[in-house]
């Protein structure tokens, strides 16, 4: 029986509420199809930080690196600084396992409310691929004469070539199974550097080794125009790192919210391990009440079964998930027809088969 | 009386027809309140880029530089090489005339459909000032390398106290004379060096000299996330170039579509002209058919009176549109219930009262 580990990271919040959702439907895919997992659990996050001072310690980035997979809940809260937290563990696992692909769907699933009018599962079904490793997220930049009137700051985007071309053979590959259409989205007409080097590799790419995918080109203010408005344009969209977390944000909104929103940031060469997790954040407001939306945890789980091969399994999570939703009579809160805990429940049920 | 000298841009495609229609509602709306216009039409865009390899002649700058106010259409023809146009002569124009605040109000009128479900006009009112003279803006970067496997492309965002402080200080007195309420949108959490900059300058600010408006903050991605969920949450918002640039794209969506969204790219100074412009392109599809929507650019027009202390004039030109709007069938194509000429005539006449 193949065995994977998993390094699991349940985090601050409703992190590790809808962790444990994902965890449990987890123990009823490998009842079911016949493989089983060793989880180990670290505990990160803001409380960790606030108690010791440490965000990831290198000990613990080296345990992670021999997982075959890792999961994380969300991370943050409201007491640690903005940015600590962030920079300091989700990039920095990101960036150190080089987890250049983030992968985020964009589908409207049967039965879920959106809020646009009129918009139907069959017009709503995209995959964004967000470049995950460079960009505006790599902290470059500086400060002058800080905290004067004379101060100016600089954010620097960096583009390579290799970070650029691996991103988008990804996505063309992605576009091939699926409806043969992908779709750039940048900012030419203003970023004039980083803009073209992504439109020519994104053309030579294209030309070269995938004539057969379709190729279109959208600005990012114009994406997010279309995508509230013809959704139905997209197949597969690739995208730099800011770009991509400003539009999965918007897509997560279109197909009814955060509470349903998966991700994976996949390393395709295994080289060091891939990480799921939903879009959504810790949500302290809500912690601890039962009221967070479990399906974007076990959405992500169904990303990371797809990615140990297990497309079997990724698929039936993803079917009990769906099935769970068209049961719920709110995305999240109060109102959802069960708590964090009974959806899981039915979920990890409607899995075990 | 008084009189005004307006520099016309018309542009290409679809910019000359719809800006004919601001200038017969300007007709009107002279007629009616008593004060005058002078108006020179300029010839730029990319016919006479085609034409002439000219773009915008320092002889022309110094000229539109004698205006009081600049209208402009749109420009862009296919055939003209991304940037050329935006950078040489529509951010050109912005910068050379210290246009440093873009006014995008995201208003849903009456009678108009939206594409989120359920939103009402009472929920959808907010203005968003984009910063217009810094950020990703500037054209400051490089490429190493360009055109083999090793290329580095940078694309540097420059911020200055100067030019932050100076948009919040606008932000927070358009605030005043609104419901109180500042909404900051930026990447904190990512963009350490600017959005340190951005944060700690509203914040001073809003301390200081602005303590009756409250202050709050959001990030870009979720702002989307918001945008189409709850725009109620926002009264003013402000924002850097790039990010302002995405949500008033996102914002024309919410609130019926490119074809009614209008700007103002202002010199609050007044040391150069300001410009106005509807937010809409040159749409070359549907250039000399009667399609495109004049609504935008009347409602640039209004923004301009209002900047020429015509206030009344300013009210009864968006009037007149929101009246019109409220007649019309479709919001740009050929089912509008007339075409462009036509609903400018209309718009005109109940201008002329
Ligand atoms: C928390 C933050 C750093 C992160 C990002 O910007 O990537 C989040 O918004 C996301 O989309 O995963
Ligand atoms: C045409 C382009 C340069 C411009 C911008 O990015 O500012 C446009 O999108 C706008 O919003 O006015």
């Amino acid at each position: 029986m193949t065995t994977h580990h998993l390094a699991i990271i349940g985090g601050d919040g409703v992190g590790p509420e809808v962790t444990a959702q994902a965890l449990k439907v987890l123990d009823a895919a490998e009842q079911r199809f016949g493989f089983s997992t060793t989880r180990t659990e670290y505990d990160l996050g803001g409380r960790r930080y606030l108690a010791s001072g440490e965000v990831l310690p290198d000990s613990v980035m080296a345990e992670l690196d021999e997982a075959d997979a890792i999961l994380l809940g969300a991370v943050g809260t409201p007491e640690v600084p903005p940015g600590v937290l962030e920079r300091g563990l989700l990039l920095k696992l990101r960036f150190a396992f080089d987890q250049f692909v983030n992968l985020r769907p964009v589908k409207l699933l049967p039965g879920v409310p959106t809020p646009i009018a009129g918009l139907t599962p069959d017009r709503c079904d995209m995959v964004i691929v967000r470049e995950n490793t460079e960009g505006m997220y790599v902290g470059a930049g500086g400060s002058l004469f800080h905290g004067t009137g004379a101060e100016v700051a600089t954010q620097e985007s960096l583009n390579t070539r290799h970070g650029v071309e691996r991103v988008i053979r990804d996505a063309f590959a992605r576009a091939q199974n699926r409806r043969n259409h992908l779709t750039l989205v940048h900012k030419t007409n203003v970023l004039n550097f980083a803009g073209d080097l992504w439109m020519r590799t994104f053309t030579e790419v294209g030309e070269a080794d995938f004539p057969d995918v379709e190729r279109d080109y959208v600005h990012v203010d114009a994406m997010c125009l279309y995508m509230v408005t013809t959704p139905e344009r997209f197949d597969v969209v690739v995208t730099d790192n800011l770009f991509g977390d400003i539009v999965t944000d918007l897509g997560a909104a279109v197909q009814g919210g955060l509470g349903l929103a998966a991700s994976g940031n996949l390393n395709p060469t295994g080289a060091h391990p891939s990480m799921f997790e939903p879009v959504h954040g810790s949500a302290p407001d809500i912690a601890g009440k039962g009221w967070a939306n479990p399906v974007a945890a076990v959405l992500s789980l169904s990303m990371a079964l797809d990615h140990l091969d297990h497309a079997d399994a990724a698929r039936a999570v993803e079917d009990a998930a769906a099935e769970v939703l068209t049961t719920m009579t709110a995305m999240g809160g109060p109102d959802m027809g069960g708590s964090t805990d009974e959806l899981g429940d039915r979920i990890a049920a409607i899995v075990a088969g």
